[in-house]
């Protein structure tokens, strides 16, 4: 599939925000070939027959959001049970529930998540559930672009596993990739840990987990281990080769100074850590700590929406309220965090920005919509004001998964609403027997 | 124009948030004539010559959102000057541009701002600008139900002319009415804040002003009155027949208890408040001591979307983590707050719900998209993961203004963005001089 899109403005984000004008992205199978002025693409001799040429209408190609925290399928349990204290929601409402939910079920939900990234303008997710092989095929076959990651604990899976999965989808689909990884400090046993170390030495990888999401979580492991969780998991070695951590509320000085060492990144999950009473990320202390900074909506369960529109508005608007200072995180970075950082983040260099060589994962922001006019600065547009509404093509791998409104991804919308509601009902009658 | 629409899910929000299911909604020029089920319809004598039939297909058919605190012209200002801190950005910026702006400019942004309210499903805002004129004779042209509000401070405006717009706007146009106001205690002298407590007392009417929106208002308030704003006001008799405040972040007891006493409202503007590192306004005392809040999206510059969604999804998530309590403010109360209450602070309980007899102001929610999929709980899935894409159709006094993506204002969009982008070209151009 070659695609010629023209007539467009172009934020390539490999040029700081610089935007092209009169532009053209010229893609060969799932890779860009060209970016450039239309006068620059005269110069070239172009010898493809497009399958797809689309005049962008001086609407703006940018490169894909990367939404790096995930759990793609809890869509099942949106809006099931919101209201309600942490412990209560999880112990009461989200195990039992995830323990009834079969291969296929996840398979299904994942497909309905795919539906709201590509919808929103996603290319990418970062994404950590206990069936690594449900939601890969999920996003396989509807052409998502997935990280997984390793989400093991003392309940579910084992350390030979993370290593098969490792192994399996490293060198499988190149939609597909995996980064060791294990759910949290709390929830897994230090030999567990110390073999996820052990794995990470062995392959030199990366490991991700959620870290510091709550206040009771680092007092709990200080109690345990009289360290806090960044600094007892790197005491195991398990950052020796990178990774970071999801959420990252409540850190220390400390804390911080071992995320500068090690090169670890933040995934800041704002939505979710106020929907469920978490708190406020100092993403300002991160930043003057030139500590890398990436985004998640995290699950459906906890946001409810999977939206990173909404996400880079609380970024820069809790920063600002956290920090007294309305010129606190200002918002073209954070437009890097949704995008370039998230790619770091998650491996994924070969998909971050519009140039020649790259994977083509990007989307086109509609700007003849009332909310994103007049055009004084169209990055703080897309920051402050954008919504998913904003998004009228979102294309992953060089193929058009979403546009104008209409989904590409091999299987009817309706389809997946159908199967996603039958599951409600059967929790609801679980639940009255 | 009379509609008349089926196959629909309703939310009249006159029975708590009961769901009328395979429901209808018939429209006889601006008035709601019946809501119910398909076979209640059967028993009416219906001698009606419909001008539209719209088939819902299942989709939501609910009140439109009312938001009471805007300042629609500001949209020129729109992402000119971001993450700066609130002193420079109001002086520096907003102030000196505001000044250049004609009649004709304020008309042709208002426009603007009209097109964002109706394709987020805003049916009605409460307008504070200083030329009520242009921005009522817009509001009309398009359509759009507006309540406006006085703006009278020490610079512009006189008693005078508040008294007149008073007597007009009340008069004329059914879309629009209007009550009085001020801008801020902080911009008002005590002879200007008497003259609109007499006018209160001569009309028995409502008062509605900026309060307590910075801990820096409300320090200087008691420097030189030696009363918070809230207890100055009130012992001047402004809120001796009702009204209320926009922001009230920083209220005390007796603020709050003065609200109570005197049955006002409290606008909430969470988006802004962020953006403008003014705070958290303490929602969940006020809904305990029993004090109406509504909800607004501040104006463009300070928000900068018009997007009652986010504002939404603002007001719990906020309430939760300034609470400390992930079961604080319920979302069913703010999606009361969104409409209802916005609908009794402007006057609109002629506008609030889906009832016979009451003004055809209505939207359609897209439940057929997957950010509201599956269905366990719609009112929860509208505050939580809905979204303006979600926006199918809006109708205001009985007439579609937006419907499944066009406007139908009597005005191309595009023709209004470019005049907007003409004024931003100005505005450069004098920003170089």
């Amino acid at each position: 599939m070659n695609t010629r899109f023209y007539n467009a403005m172009i934020l390539t984000m490999s040029d700081g925000l610089n935007i092209i004008k009169d532009g053209q992205v010229w893609i060969e199978n799932q890779t860009i070939i060209f970016v450039g002025t239309d006068s620059e693409s005269k110069n070239l001799m172009n010898s493809i027959d497009w399958d797809k040429e689309i005049d962008c209408e001086n609407n703006l190609l940018m490169p894909g959001f990367k939404d790096a925290h995930t759990h793609s399928p809890m869509t099942c349990l949106r809006s099931l049970a919101d209201d309600m204290p942490l412990d209560e929601w999880l112990h009461n409402q989200v195990f039992p529930i995830e323990a009834t939910l079969t291969a296929q079920n996840i398979y299904d939900l994942t497909k309905l998540a795919v539906l709201e990234y590509v919808s929103g303008g996603i290319t990418a997710i970062f994404d950590m559930y206990i069936n690594p092989e449900a939601v890969g095929k999920a996003c396989i076959d509807t052409g998502m672009r997935c990280v997984q990651v390793g989400s093991i604990n003392d309940f579910t899976l084992t350390p030979d596993y993370i290593e098969k999965m490792y192994l399996k989808w490293n060198n499988d689909n190149p939609l597909i990739s995996y980064v060791l990884g294990f759910h949290a400090e709390y929830t897994t046993s230090e030999s567990i840990l110390k073999q996820i170390a052990q794995l990470a030495k062995k392959y030199k990888a990366p490991v991700f987990t959620h870290l510091s999401e709550t206040k009771s979580e680092v007092e709990s492991c200080l109690k345990r281990n009289n360290m806090t969780p960044t600094a007892y998991l790197d005491s195991l070695g398990i950052f020796d080769y990178g990774g970071g951590g999801y959420h990252c509320i409540y850190m220390t000085d400390e804390d911080i100074e071992i995320f500068k060492r090690k090169n670890l990144t933040v995934v800041t999950n704002p939505a979710s850590n106020l929907k469920l009473a978490s708190g406020i990320a100092p993403i300002s202390t991160y930043l003057k700590k030139d500590i890398l900074v990436a985004i998640g909506t995290d699950g459906p369960a906890s946001n409810n929406c999977l939206d990173m529109f909404r996400e880079m508005f609380l970024v820069t608007g809790l920063a600002k309220y956290r920090e007294n200072d309305a010129s606190a995180v200002d918002a073209n970075e954070v437009l890097k965090m949704a995008t370039l950082n998230g790619a770091y983040a998650m491996g994924l260099t070969n998909a971050d920005t519009l140039e020649k060589g790259k994977l083509a994962d990007l989307i086109m922001i509609d700007l003849n919509q009332p909310n994103m006019q007049p055009i004084n600065n169209i990055t703080k547009n897309i920051v402050y004001s954008g919504n998913k509404q904003n998004v009228k093509l979102t294309m992953i791998n060089g193929k058009i998964l979403y546009e104008n409104g209409n989904f590409y991804i091999g299987e009817e919308p309706q389809n997946i609403y159908k199967k996603a509601n039958e599951l409600v009902e059967k929790f609801a009658f679980l639940s009255k027997k």
